[in-house]
């Protein structure tokens, strides 16, 4: 038999790890919660076509597409649909023939089957009998069309809006928590399936929205006992930069670049620049702007010497300086928001206020990012639904409580008590004094058989079980107890009417 | 652009239905935890040889495979592998002439690829060129191999125990809450995607296990107020009956006969069994067993009679009597756990004591279930570690729940205050006292603009945010804040020190 073993990309979570992670994700919630953001889950399984073209040509490849199963391929099936397509290839050639702008078409069977080309499509069906038709079609959908795995919370999020907009109360405002899955290459840290946890707001243009947005950020990193830069940006201003570099529409080549800074240096990143057609010029600019330094007020000043006389530059510092003065007067020193102009946030669909966590103390990358979007419901038919949200990275704020040892070690109490298992009689009186102590919230096992002390004692030092009780014919004549605390070793007979009382906290 | 929707037989959660969901979740997990159980969580994919074979050939069918993405099945893939196939059973054709014992043999191609006869995968590779052989077994192997989404909690458990048996502390008790998906039809109460909540203890065959694991039926259900019916019998009982009728490879039989008894009715049960070739005397035995009435003292009794002689019957009468008198004395009247000598749950594992839970007073099929099963990672080549487990239908809970009106109104406490935004100014000193507000555990929001109170009172009544507070000039210059009672139309004045202390419950 073959040892069994799990996907790539994949893990078990044991008890440590689950009270670990769901301590990170319990505080999560708890702060949504506090700003008044309400619970929503979607399904794992959507709607191909609802994920499909959302995540750009290379998040589309990374989507798990779920076979509906009952009737599985078959090698029959396979051989029937070579054949059939076989018969259409031939009319599709005869097709082109007879179409000459046709002629220069890529291969039509080169692409998935539920993006077959439409053309082809019709040659098909022209081209099967009736029987066949009726065989082959309801089953190629059937078993291609389906579903996919949840990619990300927020496409999701966007039709869940869509579909239930008549009923929803706007602004609104959700939390999310709960696993997506990626086909993606596994390596350290990057996982097929992980957990992201994401609050938005939608239905709002209020800059309010940001303000409580950083707050919640520094809030659960201050609950979490991990300290941060919250890194806040504009994509106006980028906008800006780019108007003043070469017009608007280089906005997008400048940002992926500007976005690479931390990893390949300034001088790739005028390279690149370089490459998208900027001249010298306009990359000094760019490289004047990445080198603003200074405390927030400072570098607003800066940027505003840079490109005095852009609208966009205004509106950006507007942005940045209602949400920094929300937190504290701006010229604070000990704000936790900090301006970072050369955040860009990658390929996302930002167009105002983006934010990027970082943990300070620790080499990693962001623990959290996010920003205002201005239409994401417009791609389920549902447009001028304007948003701002963030997400956080729990699998790396794991890793960073890991290695700052933040996690607190009263999480690990599984079982507080064991009672030791000394024969039928013992066993039923233990049996009803941890029906008490379960009712008073204290948890507690007994030892599953009767066995040697030693035999016992191991299965609780395994297990971390912090305490045991002894329950033998002398404490069940006086009607007492003696209970051990394993870590001090210390020893106490304790009556049984008060042990519901007695305090089974790790000392 | 097509409306949205979600895949057939999965749901969208809102925060009302994720709270009472939650509310399930998290009493049954606190009560397992009181019992000694520690989580366990399990990826959504398993390889898709850890679970196929484990459930039947129907449960197989039911399986959601997942498809390594990246490389889409093309048109041109189907079209290429039809003819691979085609020229490998022109071969398999002549290959049968010449071996005539597998001229019955049933279309070769009529399974799974990953199914496929090996004989016939052989002819295949001896079929193709070596390029051929490159070109196609890698990608039809990555493409169907692969992964299949978690079909329920057990095999995972099974597998998790096999591959990490040498580090677990046995008996290892372990709980997990987690979705699982069946490729279903789906029908009213019946999702595709739908989450178990399992507990189990495995390696031990102490009977102290079906003790604890009935006390947590009993304890969930009245901390979530269902009256319900814990029934409970023993495998080995109906081994014993099959023994006395027709021997005990007649066990599954009977056991699937008896399993009907409900939905099909006494008449019914026997003209299956006739079926089977049972005697009418057998069947009339059989149809006493059925027939047993009583509490549980006389129902043991009356078995006794019937089925006087048999080691089976005597073991299994001492398994429930231990169970029972555990609990309390066997001849309590009030006893949450009754003998159901028809209990037969189907055609599970179950070597031992199994149990059922049903509600009273409302229409519906069992909301839990379990039992004791011999040898569960014997399929994963770790064998012998007995076990014993029972589960709860969170679906079913949670509709009778609603039926009988069972959750706390409390539940549904979101925000518990809304600031009215009632300019700039206002809205700092609003923002600053919701700070200290949230660092009391008080859940708050500030509307996101300046707008008519109409407007900002919608909001408040359609979110059943409970409270509004006023911070106008008055209240700013007084250092006070109006607090209004949404549902009695009570308004206070409140200093702001005060605030924070001021009881925001639903009154």
């Amino acid at each position: 038999m073959a040892k069994p073993s799990l996907p790539q990309g994949t893990r078990d979570f044991n008890a440590e790890t689950v009270r670990k992670r769901n301590y990170i994700f319990d505080t999560i919630r708890a702060v949504f919660e506090l700003y008044g953001f309400q619970p929503l889950e979607t399904p794992a399984m959507e709607n191909l076509d609802t994920l499909m073209g959302k995540y750009g040509d290379e998040g589309d490849k990374l989507i798990y597409r779920i076979l509906d199963s009952g009737n599985p391929f078959t090698a029959n099936f396979f051989l029937e649909l070579g054949f059939w397509f076989k018969k259409a290839s031939e009319k599709h050639e005869e097709f082109k023939k007879n179409n000459p702008q046709l002629a220069t078409e890529t291969n039509p069977y080169d692409f998935p089957i539920y993006q077959l080309n439409p053309d082809f499509i019709k040659i098909i069906a022209d081209t099967l009998s009736k029987d066949e038709t009726k065989k082959y079609l309801p089953k190629l959908k059937q078993e291609t069309s389906g579903k996919a795995l949840r990619y990300d919370l927020t496409i999701p999020f966007a039709r869940y809006v869509a579909m239930n907009f008549g009923q929803l109360t706007f602004p609104f405002k959700r939390y999310q928590i709960q696993p997506v899955w990626r086909a993606d290459r596994p390596q350290r840290g990057r996982y097929r399936e992980f957990y992201q946890c994401d609050a938005d707001v939608v239905g709002s243009n209020s800059l309010l929205n940001e303000v409580e947005l950083a707050n919640i950020y520094a809030t659960v990193f201050e609950k979490l006992g991990i300290d941060v830069e919250i890194k806040i940006n504009s994509r106006k201003i980028l906008t800006a930069l780019a108007e003043t570099c070469g017009g608007a529409d280089k906005m997008m080549d400048i940002t992926i670049a500007i976005d690479k800074l931390d990893k390949i240096g300034i001088e790739k990143v005028k390279q690149e620049l370089r490459g998208k057609n900027l001249d010298e010029n306009q990359i000094s600019i760019v490289e004047k702007y990445l080198l603003i330094e200074g405390n927030n007020v400072e570098k607003l000043i800066e940027l505003n010497k840079l490109i005095p006389s852009s609208e966009n530059v205004k509106k950006g510092i507007e942005e940045l300086e209602f949400v920094l003065n929300y937190q504290q007067p701006l010229t604070a020193h000990h704000s936790p928001l900090t301006i970072d102009l050369t955040l860009a946030r990658g390929l996302n669909y930002y167009t105002g206020i983006i934010f990027e966590v970082k943990a300070k103390n620790v080499q990693m990358g962001s623990i959290g990012g996010g920003g205002r979007y201005d239409d994401l419901t417009g791609l389920f038919g549902v447009p001028n639904i304007p948003g701002v949200g963030i997400s956080f990275g729990v699998d790396r704020i794991y890793d960073v409580m890991e290695e700052l040892k933040l996690f607190p070690e009263q999480l690990q109490t599984g079982t507080q008590i064991l009672f030791f298992n000394l024969g039928e009689k013992e066993s039923k009186a233990a049996f009803n004094l941890m029906q008490t102590l379960r009712s008073n919230n204290i948890k507690c096992e007994l030892f599953h058989e009767q066995s040697k002390f030693d035999k016992q004692f191991k299965y609780a030092e395994k297990k971390n079980i912090p305490f045991i009780a002894i329950l033998g014919s002398k404490e069940l004549e006086e009607n007492t107890c003696t209970i051990k605390n394993l870590k001090t070793g210390e020893q106490k007979t304790v009556s049984q009417n008060e042990l519901p009382a007695f305090s089974f906290d790790v000392a």
